[in-house]
């Protein structure tokens, strides 16, 4: 089958890795001249916008999937008018990971619990917002966030205006959350295939800073058999929802013991890098099972720890390799402050242990 | 870096996909217009010995290594005109492993006994030198010989003549071997890096039916850690010897627990796929560490089963998806009777068993 991924960064080209010894073939389309999913497929360089270009990309594939959910509407129009091929998850899916106010409304409607939170679509309303969530607060873009972009937190009400400008939403606003004090930020990496069967791996526990992920470890530890549950429960309703094909990726804060929802990637996930070497089958190879119509594989896992590795140079990552157990993942870019780079996951009963030390020795958190 | 490699196959193909994480980029040289690595680097269309397409190979190539021996001698004698860089395993490992008598010679050398033999180099030399040997024997060709072409047994002295016409021997002739009432063949891989590192993966257990690898299980089972330590050593001394850098492989007889040399492949090999889920550190990996200059990974591994898929359609191997665990491996080529189109690896303490369970199910030793 060849499979054309919308987006030909690290995560479809780990996509490709899990999906050609499947017997599959991959088609990228980026506007990156050095998208690094061309090492491991047919690079169509173009706007998702273009309608040329679209039509090089979806020229012999079979199925279409995405590897960053803000994809412009023009482009799923384009896509919705010329591809006679599924687009997996699907547009409902990519609509409601594109808009937290969709995401937490879909979120309550399964029974998902949220922040209490207002929308606002001008430093007015964020004005009126603001005190009614009261402060601290969260406000964040309502669309095209990552990576902690789009984000500012308010100690009080005289920060709306600096937040405001600090974001610049575009339209449809910002969403305001209450503060949350959370233990612990959660994540499930989830599958359901095109018969609509169903898998879970193990939560992870994430750690970010300034943002972005800097460690996952999974599984999560202190996480009882009931939490394990409810979190699957809730991917599998929101899936069902959405009539959901593939890898979903659901945030969460454990706020003593009780699961909120943060957000929802409808795609594979940082968090669940850990899970190529560390599970029978990883979330690359199920997402791709699951958009080829084949049947899934078995999220059986062993402990892992990843390790994000961020702006570095490679020269400054290589001493990984001369860790036992440790795997480099380097996703071929050009270093940038704060850009994801690479990753590293060391599986095992000690592996997050292993992964305090390797990082502390390499400086791989920093 | 970039990696090309002699050879477009499922080997280099694998090689790829176990070194692109690291940061590398391939490319092929291979006459096949499908040759199956273009899924994972650069494919130069050409004849080995074509000095343009050498040309275009070694176009921002880094470090050049192989995934069959049989390279004709004339595109040595090119690659080592114009490539101002490495050739790893390395021209003595390469000529070694391409003539059967060279490497008895050598094993000879480092200690390791093999079964008696003799060269001839015409029906009369042959006539010769099965009186020598004595019936039964095996008669093979010297060079060009893989998957079990090449080779004839001898039930009598009658026989020479049929087997110097099945054989068609190219220069320099045939070699003799006595039969050896071997109990099974057992296969080390093994890796030594540019700095003179060397470790060995747990001895693997082969079944071949007409010639043709069908199944590997490892670590072999009776194996007591002695055992272990002399094929390592005799792995070790043969690549010291061969100033060795990369994955070499080394087919035993085990006669009686003691072990003969029966051949060595300077290369990643069949019987040592299943390290790919089952090591820490796969033999792609190792391999492309190895050449890269990087250091080894770990070769420590759990149980494992592979099978060969061979000639069959892919539908023919999809069920393998169904059963837990399992990991399938199909490497895009279309299939012919007795090609090897894709293995599959099981993992774990009962993978022999779940390997004989899937064979049965799925027909797949056929």
């Amino acid at each position: 089958m060849v499979i054309g991924v919308l987006g030909g960064g690290q995560l479809g080209r780990m996509l490709a890795l899990a999906g050609i010894p499947l017997g599959h073939r991959f088609v990228f389309l980026d506007p990156a001249e050095d998208a690094v999913s061309a090492d491991v497929g047919r690079h169509v360089r173009g706007e998702y916008t273009d309608p040329d270009a679209i039509d090089r990309f979806l020229s012999g594939v079979d199925v279409v999937t995405f590897e960053f959910e803000n994809i412009p509407p023009a482009a799923l129009d384009l896509l919705a008018a010329r591809a006679a091929v599924p687009l997996r998850p699907g547009v409902d899916a990519l609509r409601t990971g594109q808009d937290r106010l969709f995401e937490k409304t879909l979120f309550r409607e399964v029974g998902l619990e949220v922040p209490d939170f207002r929308v606002a679509e001008s430093p007015e309303s964020l004005h009126t917002a603001v005190a009614e969530i009261g402060t601290p607060c969260v406000v964040k873009s309502r669309r095209m966030g990552y990576d902690g972009k789009g984000q500012a937190v308010l100690r009080s009400p005289a920060d709306v205006t600096r937040a405001w400008d600090q974001i610049r939403p575009t339209a449809p606003g910002v969403i305001v959350e209450a503060f949350v004090p959370f233990r612990r930020e959660l994540s499930v990496i989830a599958v359901r295939s095109a018969s609509g069967r169903f898998e879970a791996y193990p939560l992870a526990q994430n750690r970010h800073e300034g943002g972005i992920l800097r460690r996952s470890i999974a599984p999560a530890p202190d996480v009882s058999s009931e939490l394990q549950a409810t979190a699957s429960a809730h991917a599998k309703a929101i899936m069902e929802r959405l009539a959901y094909v593939g890898v979903l990726a659901i945030e969460f804060f454990d706020v003593g013991g009780r699961l909120l929802g943060n957000e929802m990637a409808p795609r594979v996930h940082n968090s669940g890098h850990w899970t190529i070497e560390a599970s029978e089958c990883s979330q690359f190879e199920n997402h791709v099972r699951a958009i080829a119509g084949m049947p899934l594989g078995s999220t059986s896992s062993r402990p892992a720890a990843m390790i994000n590795l961020i702006g570095r140079p490679i020269e400054n990552a290589l001493g990984v390799l001369d860790i036992a157990g440790a795997h480099l993942h380097w996703y071929g870019k050009e270093p940038r402050a704060g850009r994801k780079v690479g990753h590293v996951t060391i599986v095992g009963a000690d592996a997050t242990a292993t992964a305090d030390d390797l990082a502390a020795k390499l400086g791989l958190d920093r």
